[in-house]
């Protein structure tokens, strides 16, 4: 055995590192394993030079996202709002339109009623699932059975409209409508507060941004805890419980404890081995935890050429390339950046290609929102999320139809001394970075009744 | 290195043993790498004494699946037909009733038309996928955005009728209509030669048994290749393309051949780690390959009492325990054995019960069927595939929505010198220990070429 600790942490992102600072509060010893060579998981910084950054993975935060912003503010990590002064561009069916930021965009009026009315409706439904129990609403059954697809091409008349809900479910799930149970979308919104707060910038879910960047959080929380506590490059194969123990086999030897926490996404859980079997119940949620589908660029300009031009940089569209764009230059302005999502359909496809046809693709987007000048950028990064062996996709676990209601509860039940943690556990902010701390919260406290 | 050869085949299934068999016959060296310590995968025997067996995986054979049959006709392994005379049984809403095998259920004739009309509807449609690429159908994308359960619903006019189309994918899929692609049906069923083949016993998939059980064809299958070129107890945990060498790790050391066929169903496929990592598209169509929820039971009794009555003993229903169940007696009718299948969500629900809890279901629904003799079998046997860490899951993978329009050319596309066979990647007859075998043929056939 190379170490033995309290509780052991399958994952050093938000949620593990998260329920190791509670832990350790609590005069608990705690070893974090993490696959990889660094901290935060889905939340990445990248040097873009002149003491400046990019994220590549988990960016923002929002009103009601208490736990990340508690605890972003006790580790001296501020926030700044998200650039949203100007137009916003909509580029749909080959026409380019403007229209004001957070305000309503200019839609032929019958087919933004048609959106508006489908969008009211989701509303209601969300309301009506309960986040810590999505199996246990009136119509669970009815809503699982069918894909938010059936239920968006139901609800609208007009070809735009249903258009403008798939591009909701990109940009929301990196997964399109037809990946999606309906339940899993009304509980995704209400987990959120609402389907608006989603999609919402000033208001919404991507109202702040993270001076210095959403991983100074991770590796801050890592700091504290020290590099004794964590360590990298160990990735977990097996799971063994003997007796009292958990002992966890890793590329860098064995380790045991009384409990252990699991913050890996669900499907990848379910790749490690475990020593008994896990029960099938967990085992075949595993089998039904599918990661999405997203590839993050940043493209960097030398001043954001597009707040001259009275525009937001933030952009949604219809064709190749990215669908949903954001100005997400540092905070002094200096240099301009675009953040260009390429999701869902669009990023199996440009997956697929080489990156300089995938450079083109997004830079045409990008023109088609904000001119020429946008071709031309002094830098450009992406990360393929579904290339990332140690998540299998982001932003996160995306439940297709019959899931929720025949195995919902197995996402957080622990099986004996075994606990699960991680964004998806959560009944708030699920898939969100304020759902991985509340998750972590929760299963340390878990632990500490256990251990007490 | 504990051995090489020119191909490794990870499972030792229908699908293994075939491309086995095929790769030896054309001088090539191969070895078996099977995680049980028995052949066979889903395909298992189990004693019941007197010389008599009941199979407790796949076991049936129909008209058109002439590679199982040429198969164990070269093995010497004969047929017989399933029993199928005299009177089935129904039980639905409270009500027993019986119809002449083969016949047309008494039902309201409204109900009846509508169920008709349903299935007619469906056989349809699937003769419009194409099953080397269900992916090309004219309308792939709008049967693959919604689930079966959407299609059945909006398809029957009756309760009665959606109840039988969902009995219906129970009974073949393991599943329930919600966890279903309406495409994956379309596809399945067509792939089966029509929906009628998967349901039907004379002139279906259920129409023959093998005489000393399924079992067999594979069991002389290795016998033929020999112990020496078939590995038990050696689950591959990790594998490797170093140059032109393919190495398997297994818990019964290293391996390594110059091509390697994997026949483990697509989702176990994905537990295992490979190096280089594999392409995203085939890694997340690994994250999307659930397989189905069966438990497999055999109820013996001291003579086939039903047959006396007048009944055939197959029946179907919709009460708690078993809702299809069959004469699975021995060629000579003595003991008699009702097989009971317990499918999809009653699987999940029995199979988080005592197992004296779910004996007492099962019981209680072959006396709703076939009278009080049925509460007193001489023995009963039961196997929950859920349980089965090797395989996951029974029948097969079941597909749900925006799977095969988006990641179904992965299914069979070799990475490299890596290979993929087993029933899930078959054309014909997908699911059923044919398309094991054709997936067999099929991949020893591609790896032939590229050693020659």
């Amino acid at each position: 055995m190379e170490r033995s600790a309290d509780v052991l942490v399958v994952g050093a992102g938000l949620a593990g590192l998260t329920a190791a600072r509670e832990l350790v509060a609590a005069s608990r010893s705690v070893l974090v394993l993490e696959a990889r060579d660094r901290v935060g998981g889905r939340v990445v910084n990248m040097d873009i030079g002149g003491g400046k950054i990019v994220e590549m993975g988990g960016q923002y935060a929002g009103p009601t996202q208490d736990r990340l912003l508690a605890l972003a503010a006790d580790l001296d990590v501020a926030t700044f709002p998200t650039y949203d002064s100007g137009m916003n561009v909509m580029h749909f069916n080959g026409k380019r339109g403007t229209y004001a930021g957070g305000g309503i965009p200019r839609l032929n009026p019958l087919v933004l009623a048609d959106a508006v009315i489908a969008q009211a409706r989701l509303e209601s439904l969300a309301k009506k699932v309960p986040t810590d129990a999505p199996w246990s609403a009136a119509r669970a059954e009815q809503w699982d059975g069918q894909t938010f697809e059936s239920w968006a091409r139901r609800n609208t008349l007009s070809r735009t409209a249903y258009q403008l809900l798939a591009l909701a479910a990109e940009a929301v799930f990196a997964a399109e409508p037809g990946d999606l149970s309906l339940l899993h979308v009304l509980f995704y919104s209400h987990s959120a507060g609402s389907f608006q707060n989603t999609i919402a910038t000033t208001g919404g879910a991507q109202q702040d941004r993270f001076v210095g960047g959403s991983a100074l959080v991770a590796e801050r929380l890592a700091d504290r805890l020290g590099t004794e506590m964590v360590k990298l490059g160990a990735p977990v194969s097996k799971i063994s419980v003997r007796g009292d123990k958990v002992i966890a086999t890793t590329a860098a030897g064995q380790f045991d404890g009384r409990r252990i926490i699991v913050t890996a996404p669900p499907g990848l859980a379910g790749r490690i081995e475990y020593e008994p079997a896990l029960p099938c119940w967990r085992e075949q949620l595993t089998q039904r935890a599918p990661m999405g589908a997203v590839i993050k660029c940043q493209v960097v300009y030398d001043e954001p050429f597009w707040r001259a031009d009275g525009l937001s940089g933030q952009a949604t569209g219809d064709g190749e390339g990215s669908r949903v764009v954001f100005d997400n230059s540092p905070p002094d302005g200096s240099p301009g950046v675009l953040l260009a999502f390429v999701e869902a359909d669009e990023a199996r496809r440009l997956g697929r290609e080489a990156a300089a046809h995938r450079r083109a693709a997004v830079l045409g987007s990008l023109t088609r929102y904000f001119g020429a000048k946008a071709a031309s950028p002094t830098d450009y990064l992406e990360l393929d999320w579904q290339q990332e062996r140690w998540t299998g996709g982001c932003y996160g676990t995306l439940f297709g139809p019959n899931v929720w209601t025949r195995y919902g509860p197995a996402l957080t039940a622990p099986v004996g001394q075994i606990h699960w943690a991680g964004t998806e556990t959560s009944p708030l902010w699920c898939g969100y970075m304020d759902g991985a701390v509340r998750s972590g919260e929760r299963a340390a406290a878990a632990v500490l009744a256990e251990l007490s």
